[in-house]
């Protein structure tokens, strides 16, 4: 796309890698967060041109694109704050796990001159700060746009050049209630297991006795708390019902177990082994 | 260890990556299978000597250590067989996942100048075949040996010197009663986990969003339903506690979520991690 002036609103993780890729790409990049260390990194690793905790209304003056990475229950509050500072026409995207009511809040109480066009790039690491900022984690990654009836062309269009900017493998466009369903499934309920799988025994000789299976289905059970906590209860409704679609399907095999009918066993095996070769192609 | 003469029983993945790693260490080894082609693979790459399909009782009179590689169910009916070829004083050793009541029964029955030491190689793929051989995967894993009052100091001596030989990472010594606990929750759990995660939900389009996490959680659904339907009958008492352990985990997390207890639900994710950390070590 063409060259932007893009204000990143949160410089963490996921706030890092985007101006790291971004700046790359020949954008101008700005930084906004709580911590002057982050900015400072930033900085002196030239991923972005300047960076401010506070006296930052010029930079956001100056954006033409503002990219919100911020913890989610926070980022609907500063919009609704900051947003008189916004240059008319701006577009303004967001890294939120969960898109439910507060997308329809935020469009519901912005200017009219700005837009909202929501993201969120399914990527992420175990750690959290700028200093951990890899953009190449975005290759192997996809991104998902959830559009609504408020979001223009132009919005739009945006949020593709953006992904590609950014160097996502795979871009979709779902609803917003789409993208809670499969969110509540293939992320939140995955955490929630890998939690719970943790939580489930306390033997501290573990890590002496486990295989690689054990390991890979626990690797997200080191989980930042306040983020997925905030994610959780923003799609609660939808992630109680995958908890108990998946335990439906857990007890459904245990019951094959423990009344011994090996043919009915065998085939949740075959079932699940057909499904998972799609994820191979 | 001294150089020995094996005799593999069963050419799959596990016993071809023995015979693999066993003649890089200049032991002579030889196969039993009731795949030619697997016979001829094999001697070809130049991991055994010899093998046969049928009429193998030469290999087994000359082996100082016979490894047995069959499934589960049929391993001790082979040994009940075929024992009579076997050399006086020889040792034999398995790969079984499980270990219950059939070391015992193949400790009952065993002639008085063989000896039968029991051991879990914690190495696999999710395909099989001999073709796929490759005792690279031993090199981070994990090696189980759960002797009884029967072994005697020259087995238990034997069994970690196989282990050394082939490669494995880490070595540890447990009760038969232990093994089927530990690996009821860090092995069995974990794909009964996988499998139930997979068959919960039918969505075709799923490739298109998952991130690395789902992908994690269900790289081990890609199961061999023989193989596994076996280990889990002959552990069914154990596995069928850890999945009314694990879900009643999950269930807490649910509850906390459910009824809105922030804090609850942020401990939960708080231990996950610090647990989880072990691991990293």
């Amino acid at each position: 796309m063409d060259k932007m002036n893009f204000c990143i609103v949160g410089l963490g993780l996921l706030g890092g890698s985007y101006a790291m890729a971004l700046t790359e790409k020949g954008h101008t990049v700005t930084a906004v967060d709580v911590r002057e260390a982050a900015i400072d990194w930033a900085r002196r690793r030239g991923i972005i041109t300047e960076g401010a905790t506070d006296g930052f209304e010029p930079l956001l003056e100056r954006a033409d694109a503002v990219v919100i990475c911020l913890y989610p229950d926070i980022a609907a509050p500063w919009l609704r704050e900051h947003q008189k500072h916004f240059k008319p026409g701006v577009l303004i995207t967001d890294v939120c796990g969960v898109k439910g009511h507060y997308v329809d809040e935020v469009q519901s109480f912005l200017r009219e001159d700005a837009e909202f066009i929501a993201c969120h790039p399914m990527a992420g690491r175990e750690v959290s700060g700028v200093e951990y900022a890899d953009c190449a984690m975005f290759r192997v990654a996809n991104f998902l746009i959830t559009p609504t009836a408020k979001n223009t062309r132009r919005g739009i269009a945006f949020a593709h050049a953006l992904a590609d900017d950014l160097g996502f493998a795979r871009v979709t466009e779902l609803t917003c209630a789409e993208h809670d369903k499969v969110i509540g499934y293939v992320s939140q309920l995955t955490h929630a297991i890998a939690v719970s799988l943790m939580n489930a025994n306390d033997d501290p000789h573990l890590v002496d006795y486990t295989g690689d299976s054990f390991r890979d289905l626990t690797r997200i059970a080191k989980i930042n708390d306040k983020l997925w906590s905030e994610l959780f209860f923003a799609n609660r409704e939808v992630l109680c019902g995958e908890i108990d679609a998946f335990t439906a399907s857990l007890l459904d095999l245990r019951e094959k177990l423990a009344t011994g009918d090996e043919a009915g066993l065998r085939a949740l095996f075959v079932k699940s082994t057909e499904r998972r070769r799609l994820f191979d192609k």
